[in-house]
């Protein structure tokens, strides 16, 4: 008797935990937006738009955005250093000027062949300059040991979380809402999430007495509370944080003896006050009261991802550690070892970030004018979707102060939600499912990320260029309460 | 009263399964030679060599193998596509080919900008392209469905055993010696590895005999041995393996319901025979015997790291998947959607490798002919290494197979082992350590790797040019034998 052989693996036998993980960001919804471009692409889909605006997730050379011609001149060198044996034409003739020659060199000359590993934390001359921007940028000393080039931040916090989790029940204070790398990379490791709520009626900061009662709850669970993660500027909400809240949680820190986690990508895409680090605050802690937050460790991540830079497809990033074990470093640094080093290139783009022209240098003049305009049309861009979120009925946005996001509540209809249970969604799952197809625009729903009980959201980018997109969910909006308003 | 505060993180209280964790490619022996290195660069520094030569480690650009012109002329275009602008330029004074224009623009079309996420799973077009590629090799379809890009094969196998492992009795067996990936990422995993010793009297090909073997040990003490890992060509054992061994490999996982995870990196590292994809084998088996290996779920690496291409620094890579149920797909899909998508630069990369320039291009010229040097170099290091290890006493080494490694057995005398064991050594790691110091050559131990009780080994990459190093380990031996010898 023979019977067709079955496979061995199937949804019921592999890495639970994988299972349980969530990622919306690129989940059903980013999915059947990719199958509409699809069908777009083809022709005579009968779709009700023409095109699929990807709102759904930071990827602004997808969208509009265009990288910063310094750093785009400088790599194209960097992969074919033949063209430095073409000086002239290069200068004379395809518009590179002699601070783009000059990088490339020094780079080649520090890096050897971007086709080749470098040291598994990052090529040494490129920690060493990410330590002099962090110098420049806090007005406290930073040490290029501490420094580990990595594949975007979402890897350092891969790499971080796995190292600091040391059994299921070790727990991490994680913000609500998040951005869902951190729930999902917590899922994979079967350690555990200790969710914080973010204080929506005071611009999503974070408050202390919150943060406290979250860790009593879980503590009292028999969870060992070991680490707080803070993105700030605020993944989905925007949210820059001031001096104070800083404060106040490096503070909480070092009285239950907490690793802060400081997710700083989107430290330039700031509107409203200034980035303020958590390594400079916690330096000028130290510094005001000697010896107190000596025990506090920090690591704080960067990208090349966001900011005007928006270099995502490259997957460069960093982060730096304060105050950590050498004996953990050690083991940090053979846990990155396993997957050899963060891509060459992206680490080349790190550095160019990190230092870029200097007033006077020749490429300055552009590198300003690119990096100005972008920033100028992100803002105007998020004004102009915030502006279209105020007019709309039961949606209610704070105003933008930084990340690229927006992240309004949506106070639906009970018969919305019933029309949603139908089919087995939540209320800003099955409003964002039908806003894709409406109009072809792809955000997340807010359960995505988390949120408060009895709340929606949903997040969306300010990438997208025009206008057209924007008025498409207006009409969207108004004719989904027509349709469901109670 | 005040005390210190003390840090949160230490060794004891970390994830134990990273310490666990061994990863000897980069462990003791390469940071001690970065030390040498950077030591030889500040001058004065007393060490009896003049360069430290990293044969631990096959990555081939660090040393003297150049990049392929094509690959990275295409490359600098998509870095910087201003350049297409200039295509007069371009191919009247700066020697680009019309062909690398036509690529460049290609990929730019079907990618978008190069500093924008792709897809999770990687570039539709680039995995149409590696389909293409299985197809014209194996002479059977494939789907670029199944096919998911990568940063280098690392996180591709990183990736497949995350999702394989349901628990700490899921067992993968992986060959003995291996490359530490496996034993690593098995170890961080919290999953059992189930080691197979490969046959060094038969040129280290696997014997189903010794798989069994282990396969019914570990059976009997409670594992779910539930996948079998071949590299293939071997690493770091060089055996390029025959047709023969691989439809018993087949042949065992149908039996035993075994995913077999084949790492074929190496495949264009072939010196003796021919490379056979496991791909190949299963679909030939299936048409020769209907049914009786449906059951079999295969999983196939490649790399831009290796073979001619030597691209290590770009992490390109890609794994394919054959008769993985589609419910195992998505979380594989929903998994690597975490870290949001392989590097680009590393995807368009893989595209060059699978669809390099055809006769009759004008880019083929050349291409064939740095391909063909470098394969010969290759070749020629590795005889004329072998040569010099056949001289050595107590050194037995067969013929190079494949790869870039060596992997010779080193009878050492007693006398060594008795030193080793004072400074808590094994043997091997003492006589690389001091090699290392004699001579600025690193290589690595075979402990590292695993090896059969009783028997030492190193691993060495042929990789560095020139023969000098070459005369520096045989009179390191010959020094340390004399040292030694009972």
């Amino acid at each position: 008797m023979s019977s067709t052989p079955s496979r061995r693996l199937n949804i019921d036998n592999i890495n639970p935990y994988i299972k349980n993980a969530k990622y919306a960001v690129r989940g059903e919804l980013a999915v059947k937006s990719e199958e509409f471009r699809a069908r777009l692409l083809k022709g005579g889909s009968n779709l009700p738009f023409s095109q699929v605006i990807s709102a759904n997730i930071g990827n602004p050379q997808q969208l509009d955005q265009k990288p910063i011609t310094f750093f785009r001149q400088v790599l194209s060198l960097l992969e074919n250093p033949a063209l430095l044996q073409h000086e002239y034409v290069l200068l004379n003739q395809l518009g590179y000027k002699p601070d783009v020659i000059e990088r490339a060199k020094w780079l080649l000359k520090e890096v050897g062949s971007v086709g080749a590993y470098s040291a598994s934390n990052g090529v040494p001359a490129i920690r060493q300059s990410i330590a002099s921007f962090l110098e420049r940028r806090d007005g406290f000393p930073a040490n290029q040991a501490d420094i580990y080039l990595s594949a975007g931040a979402s890897s350092g916090v891969n790499t971080l979380l796995h190292v600091i989790c040391e059994h299921e029940k070790s727990g991490i204070l994680v913000p609500i809402p998040q951005y869902p790398l951190y729930t999902a990379s917590l899922s994979v490791l079967n350690a555990t999430c200790v969710p914080y709520l973010l204080d929506e009626s005071k611009n999503w900061g974070t408050d202390v007495d919150t943060i406290r009662e979250s860790f009593e709850k879980a503590t009292a669970e028999g969870v060992d509370v070991r680490a707080i993660v803070i993105i700030n500027p605020g993944n989905p909400t925007g949210a820059s944080l001031p001096e104070e809240d800083i404060r106040a949680v490096l503070d909480f820190a070092s009285e239950k003896r907490l690793v802060v986690l400081a997710d700083e990508v989107y430290q330039t895409n700031v509107f409203i006050g200034e980035f303020i680090s958590f390594k400079r605050v916690l330096r000028q802690l130290q510094k005001e009261f000697p010896g107190k937050y000596d025990g506090v460790e920090l690591a704080s991540l960067h990208s090349v991802s966001k900011g005007m830079v928006g270099e995502c497809g490259h997957r460069g990033g960093y982060f730096e550690l304060v105050n950590f074990d050498p004996h953990v470093q050690a083991e940090i640094y053979k846990f990155v070892s396993i997957m050899l080093c963060a891509p060459v290139i992206g680490q080349c783009l790190v550095e160019m970030m990190v230092n870029p022209p200097k007033a006077g240098e020749p490429s300055f003049e552009l590198y300003q004018k690119e990096y100005t305009s972008i920033y100028e049309g992100l803002k105007v861009r998020a004004n102009a979707l915030h502006k279209a979120f105020e007019q709309m009925e039961g949606v209610e946005c704070g105003a933008p102060q930084g990340s690229m996001y927006l992240f309004p509540t949506i106070n639906l209809p009970a018969k919305a939600a019933e029309a949603a249970a139908k089919e087995g969604r939540t209320a800003d799952e099955f409003y964002c499912m039908r806003l894709l197809e409406a109009t072809g625009v792809c955000v997340v729903p807010g359960s995505g990320f988390g949120q408060k009980e009895g709340s929606l959201h949903f997040r969306t980018t300010f990438l997208a260029p025009g206008t057209e997109w924007v008025g498409s969910i207006v009409k969207f909006h108004r004719e989904f309460m027509d349709q469901y308003r109670d």
